[in-house]
């Protein structure tokens, strides 16, 4: 009855949303949510922050800044991303509401209807959203422990009219929850280099690698770009700071920067300069690095409880990958078994998660589901794998 | 060269950015910006804020929300926007990262590319550039001191294919300072009422009336909203708090929330928690009307020291409106002349302005020129509007 537009009717409610809801309420054990846990955000530091801020700069905080970013926060993060070896001297850097922003702002200025984009199945269900609000075609490729897998990557490519985009997490998966081998990334380079189809790198979790000794595997392509194969590097404080500071960032080729600067001042003018007022104190004022160490320490605990619960508890049929860092662990369990019946049991007893489908581009593949054991309370997880494993038991 | 998108095609860099850089040297009088003064913005009643918010609060302000919004910020626009007479219980409230993000949202949601959409010339270029970027056709009609122009509108709104939104910002317009008149209000509602057209009523500057007396003239249109009279509602806290906390709002009926919030959690999931926080005990501490009272007395200060000096200054051939409130002055030169090069000369003598061709959703029409007196400090107003006036003298 309204006159709504064609894009719009490709979104549907996910059902996340209400799993959201389940997953506030005090007596269910929630693994759903793919969120810090409210206690382990540094208020304390941003209080300090908060207190010493000079007139000048918290009245800047109020005001309307450059589209592109806060300038002295665009150089906060373009030093702190040199240091990752990202060619930030050969790029531009601009600052979004979130790094859904920058998936969704790089969408845009690509994709055209039925254009395709290759993707990763499963997928961070931000992209496809975003992916599908422009009316993309979506053609997802399945992905194992190391990453996507070449030869159906290959084929997609192949195939015409050619995709103009590839979208890959490929550090601490969400929700698959495994990053790429070395080997994996240079054959994705490989076989994308001249094809001017734009690489899309989503990195919102590198930095939470459990062992130091993999911190090496969260080197991201954009490190070794080549002028053949143009990367749109995207990445966030959602999961170094707070989402709540809605502050993502963007690394691109300056052509490709120009058109997306240009989109995002006609979608909400600048990101909010509070917050990036905020994050450019906690960066140069050295706060990040001890936070990271607390937060790696922190989730590498939470899952290291959660992986000797369900070795202990889940039934051999269902096969997950442990991680080597990130929120997620993601499980396989037999075909035909649907993880919506097991949810259903799951809420019942008091424990909730998120299913495989929500996570398939399709929205149809769901004998698979997540659990995050980022923000479980750690003397909760027991008791909720279990609940979980005792409701797989049934169905098996 | 790169696979870019038609949508973006549609884009151009706006000499707006240009003028910024320009408007922030100390050493030029600036009319450009159209936001607040630094100084103005209430830094001190934040800090009370924030030192006294309970740490629960400040942890979920580091958090995500839901996508519609801080439910307690939700509640507390929903009871202001009460006290204005709005419908808000037979409507939907979303908070936006900005009132320029809900304009776009709903664009998204209307709008295929070539659909008509109305607007009034001159037109807030937050606006058109939204627009273009959905490759809207922009059909513009011009506006009196009383607001848009009936018998313009009327055949605009008869001709095939019929638009799909009309957009209007009747109170205090950006650029052109005016507010509507009751009856013109009135005349536009009817003419629109049972053709399913979507009314966009922008709202920003409502709050910034300078009498007392012209209160009743900012009652929105929706107030009286009908059910063959589809209006989508919009408002900011840019103006009565600060921009820098990009916070707005959309109010609008079920069916149309429901799609503005699937298109707005592809965008960047929800606005940010953490000012969310902040602008919800704002509202809730009453901080906001002694605030307001504040801002209509500096404003409308400023806006007295800028009349009388350009009727001493100004030529009698340039007309301007006498503003009841906002942040803008509005100037016709007489047909033939080119506002821009008068810029140029004042650039050279030290005084930045914003042209008329800046404003047209064609991009064309330069014989007009806005001031904005909201950011210019008071003892510079004299000195930085003799100097366009000087310069408006060498061309006329």
């Amino acid at each position: 009855m309204y006159p709504f537009s064609q894009s719009v009717g490709q979104l549907r409610t996910s059902e996340i949303r209400d799993l959201m809801k389940l997953a506030t309420r005090p007596d269910i054990i929630s693994f759903a949510g793919g969120m810090p846990n409210n206690d382990l955000f540094p208020t304390e530091a941003i209080d300090e922050i908060y207190k010493n801020l000079p007139k000048k700069i918290k009245q800047a905080g109020f005001q309307y800044g450059p589209t592109s970013g806060y300038p002295p926060l665009i150089e906060a993060v373009k030093d702190y991303l040199r240091t990752k070896g990202l060619p930030v001297d050969e790029n531009e850097l601009m600052i979004t509401t979130g790094s859904l922003q920058a998936i969704n702002i790089v969408t845009k200025v690509f994709i055209d209807p039925g254009d395709r984009i290759i993707t990763e199945t499963p997928c961070f269900i931000g992209g496809t959203s975003a992916f599908k609000s422009y009316q993309a075609e979506i053609d997802p490729v399945p992905i194992d422990e190391d990453g996507i897998i070449i030869e159906e990557l290959e084929k997609k490519l192949n195939q015409k009219p050619a995709p103009k985009i590839v979208y890959l997490t490929p550090y601490f998966h969400n929700p698959a929850g495994i990053i790429y081998s070395r080997e994996r990334k240079q054959k994705v380079m490989d076989l994308m280099k001249g094809r001017n189809i734009i690489l899309l790198e989503d990195d919102p979790y590198g930095e939470i690698y459990f062992n130091e000794t993999d911190k090496d595997l969260t080197v991201p392509m954009k490190v070794n770009e080549t002028d053949d194969l143009p990367i749109c590097y995207t990445g966030s404080f959602s999961k170094i700071l707070g989402p709540g500071m809605r502050l993502g960032w963007l690394l691109a080729k300056p052509e490709i920067f120009q058109k997306c600067e240009l989109v995002k001042q006609s979608m909400d003018a600048c990101s909010p300069t509070f917050t990036q007022v905020l994050a450019n104190e906690f960066l140069r004022q050295n706060k990040l690095e001890p936070y990271l160490a607390f937060l790696r320490e922190t989730y590498k605990r939470r899952m290291d409880i959660m992986q000797n619960c369900l070795e202990e508890t889940m039934p051999k049929e269902v096969k997950w990958v442990k991680p080597k860092g990130g929120f997620y662990m993601w499980f396989h369990l037999p075909e035909g078994i649907d993880a919506t019946e097991i949810l259903k049991d799951s809420i019942e007893k008091g424990a909730v998660f998120v299913v495989g489908k929500t996570f398939d581009p399709h929205g149809v593949k769901n004998n698979w589901f997540r659990l995050a054991f980022s923000h479980t309370p750690e003397d909760k997880i027991h008791e909720g794998v279990e609940i979980i494993a005792n409701a797989v038991k049934k169905f098996i």
